[in-house]
């Protein structure tokens, strides 16, 4: 399941509870486009602000709603114990791998980042995906800790948080990584504004975020990645570029995506836990532009 | 209670566990010593390793041994939801305060933090300080923010993380912040390697992490910061350099407290929280060695 369009929904939260049926309709828009996993719970799917009950019942949704669709849940938790409940939690209500970040409170060693992800695969049953995500987590992993931990039996892929901006220097990032790791664990691009660069660099699966709202688009990328069609790659994701500037413009995904889900009337505009905010009527309209121009739907 | 020797205790865990002896040890030093205030559950406190229910566990236990001790507790959480949680807890077992920071997992813009402060101060009754420490939090208050957070009712103290490294600059930057803020709030300075420095130049407490382990001695500084005996806080506090620079070695001082803890046989040698793990025999050597040279007890 580590390869192709894997895609990262948002989990909409609206007056403090999460809206069901919202989940449900952008869940309903990646089983329709046939997706190849779901990763749910992301970052972008607001992990980190939502009690472990909350979190059972997100993925439990989800589940109930992916049907053949393989779903992987993040389980990230600043504390050993929580991720190992959260793990649990997952696999009772049946997801398919485990997305397990670095989150720090105090600043980890490679060491205990080690036996963390040691810990974590002796107790458990499914696949795990390490997630490489230094922006929110504020821990850096060293290609050798990846090489370290893709020896362990459980892990299986390594989600990247992006490649440098040129192809050839992408191209060398994601051949260097790969010298470290063992064979078959695949390398997943994410930060959406190196997508292109990172398929076209080998990386085996899109780790999406726009690809949770937007799946028919983020598929065709995916899809002319896999046909190694690269020029095409190129064209479908450069094409987006007004996107990713939205992104980049407003600290990441999140307050985009929880626009964009609002103004597809999937969900309410205000869908983010908080503290989030969302965006000011300027910015939304901003981003209701960019989506009317590319025709994302 | 937000002036003289606010100090901040270690949460011992031990194998998974709160560890309430060892606990309650540290506390009774701190009682005896008569610190002025009681900083639970702060980031030494391990609060952002802990349930919810362990955190009501932890605050509970200090009630129980504070005495007539004022006792702060913090409320940290990513989500507005679980702080405010996390503050009813904290008041229900007899919190005097309650210390908030800014943790981000997203990153937070200032109007999001200042709803947050305002909504957790509309919805307790018991004073807050703000926690500022970009460190653990990846969150930058600016001093116009703190100023406009300083202007809420129930805001009383600002715990800064640190000031500049001479006392010229450090005394130009307490009196900066103190432009901004309401009359009668007050800083307190913390990084125990500032302390001196921030005494120095006018901050009215110290939050001290040496001093949730070693009260009589920051004791002593604080006093001497109240006698306005600059030149004895500042040899007091030099002295201490070994023990400062044991922190900056370690990445902070939670691993060095808790090792400093072990040898004081308060509680295991292992009593940080997973994935935390204890520094080596060779680092705790050293501690033994610096604990012994500045005669700390």
């Amino acid at each position: 399941m580590f390869t192709g369009l894997s895609a990262f929904p948002l989990t909409p939260i609206t007056a403090g509870s999460i809206d069901e049926q919202g989940f449900i309709k952008i869940l309903a828009r990646l089983t329709a486009a046939r997706v190849d996993s779901m990763g749910i719970l992301g970052s972008t799917g607001s992990y980190a602000y939502l009690t472990r009950e909350q979190r059972k019942h997100v993925a439990n949704l989800a589940k109930q709603h992916a049907g053949d669709i393989p779903m992987m849940v993040c389980v990230g938790a600043v504390s050993t114990d929580a991720i190992l409940h959260l793990a649990d939690d997952a696999q009772a209500v049946g997801a398919d791998a485990l997305l397990l970040p670095a989150v720090s409170y105090q600043s980890l060693r490679d060491e205990e980042v080690f036996t963390l992800f040691e810990t974590v695969t002796q107790n458990v049953s499914v696949p795990v995906c390490i997630y490489d995500n230094p922006g929110t987590t504020h821990f850096t992993f060293t290609d050798e800790l990846h090489g370290r931990l893709s020896s362990l039996e459980g892990v299986r892929s390594v989600k990247i948080p992006g490649v440098p901006n040129t192809q050839a220097a992408a191209t060398e990032r994601v051949h260097a990584l790969r010298q470290h790791l063992r064979p078959g664990v695949t390398i997943g691009i994410s930060g959406d504004a190196y997508a292109g660069l990172g398929l076209n660099a080998g990386c085996e699966v899109w780790y999406s975020v726009c690809g949770g709202l937007f799946p028919q688009m983020a598929k065709q990328i995916t899809e002319a990645a896999a046909a190694n069609d690269h020029e095409r790659v190129t064209a479908l994701t450069t094409r987006l570029e007004p996107l990713w500037s939205l992104f980049h413009k407003h600290g990441g995904s999140i307050r985009v995506i929880a626009a964009a889900a609002g103004l597809l009337g999937l969900t309410d505009m205000d869908c983010l836990p908080r503290p989030l905010q969302p965006l000011s009527a300027g910015n939304i309209a901003d981003i209701a532009h960019v989506i009317s121009t590319l025709e994302l739907k």
